[in-house]
């Protein structure tokens, strides 16, 4: 079974207040993608910031730092301006989320407050607007340790599993298999990066043909500290 | 453009001195795939090692842990079992890449030598035998700090940048962007794992819809050590 990966193509520049549902259905309609069971909607969380307001002033370097700063639970390394943060979602990124790109000149985008409420929220609209059983991931770019680069990352979902657990799943010589869990939305979040282009300014991508359903929640990713051997 | 990810089934196990590309041409006419230009075939680096005769004895843990001490230019931390190890590559991974899972009892298989080599070979083959120009990348399953399971990543890649350097593009605002590689060969591998599942065996796919080409090395992803701050 192979799977596709759509852009959504059309999407406006989202305001506070602007119904994301109302505003995606758009998207795919202009794109010609009509979901179907199983699809999975992707979103870039910035216009899921954009629209419940999470944007802030932001008019110098200092101001922006400081933006930083509040958003931190806690912060674990510090060069120059840039802050390695554990937000208060439990997520360790940098500037703990607040993002100064694709943005109006003097201002800065917050994550959402709880971004998988906020897919669940998406979800339920575009489930009651089109009657498809979908599921939702709301994604960030992050930066990693030890690779260069960045990856998309989910900090949001409804409707799947963040982790599939494989463990006690037979391998290939019908050996049990140890340590298989598979960070499953991550590399849904990945993958969706693939269809939308940072330049091209695609915040959503459906990503169909995973036969997944589940409930679970993007903070289940987030390593709990006695775990972690990198903090 | 859409992205399509097909897998790529009927791939027999792989013996030490088997010729990759033709296994993998047979999987591509079983699963009725035929490349064009720009398709990625995405492999995963098992039956690489494996064709490469890169794997050895590991009767029990100790062998294991002394394999993979041995795989390792530095351990950055151990816990119990565990060793968090950078390879001569420079990548950083659980146990230096050595792995048990999916290999017969008792056995344990390395990283290839030099998988951006490895993917470059394929990538030749292939080429040579379907005429279509298409590039290779080589994965691993790696975990990763602060966030819990596993995700693919690319340890070798042919025909394709490793990092989209995206600084110095316009963003929506007209503004120039910021700090934005996108580690584009590692959203790749962990596209394709969807389209292969771990428990069903599917060690290939083939994604097609990017429009990349390009020259880049596996290892333009290990960040350097002072760049790092986490090690």
């Amino acid at each position: 079974m192979s799977i596709e990966i759509f852009p959504v193509q059309g999407i406006p520049e989202v305001a506070p207040g602007d119904d994301l549902g109302a505003v995606i259905l758009s998207g795919l309609e202009a794109s010609d993608v009509a979901l179907i069971d199983r699809d999975v909607v992707v979103v870039t969380h910035k216009i899921v910031s954009k629209a419940e307001g999470r944007i802030e002033a932001a008019p110098d370097d200092d101001a922006y730092r400081r933006l930083a700063e509040r958003e931190a639970r806690a912060i674990l390394r510090r060069r120059g301006d840039l802050i390695i943060a554990q937000t208060e979602h439990g997520f360790i990124c940098a500037n703990a989320g607040v993002d100064r790109s694709n943005v109006p000149e003097g201002q800065a985008v917050l994550l959402p407050a709880d971004a998988d409420r906020s897919a669940h929220h998406i979800r339920v609209n575009l489930e009651r607007a089109t009657g498809a059983s979908i599921a939702v991931v709301v994604t960030d770019t992050f930066g990693r340790p030890w690779r260069r680069g960045l990856v998309d990352v989910a900090i949001g979902v409804s409707g799947l599993p963040a982790i599939l657990d494989l463990r006690g799943s037979p391998d290939t010589h019908d050996r049990t298999m140890h340590v298989t869990e598979i960070a499953i939305v991550d590399e849904i979040a990945a993958a969706a990066d693939l269809a939308m282009g940072k330049a091209d300014a695609i915040p959503v991508a459906v990503v169909r043909g995973l036969d997944l359903t589940g409930d679970g929640r993007a903070t289940d990713l987030v390593r709990p500290p006695e775990e972690d051997m990198f903090r």
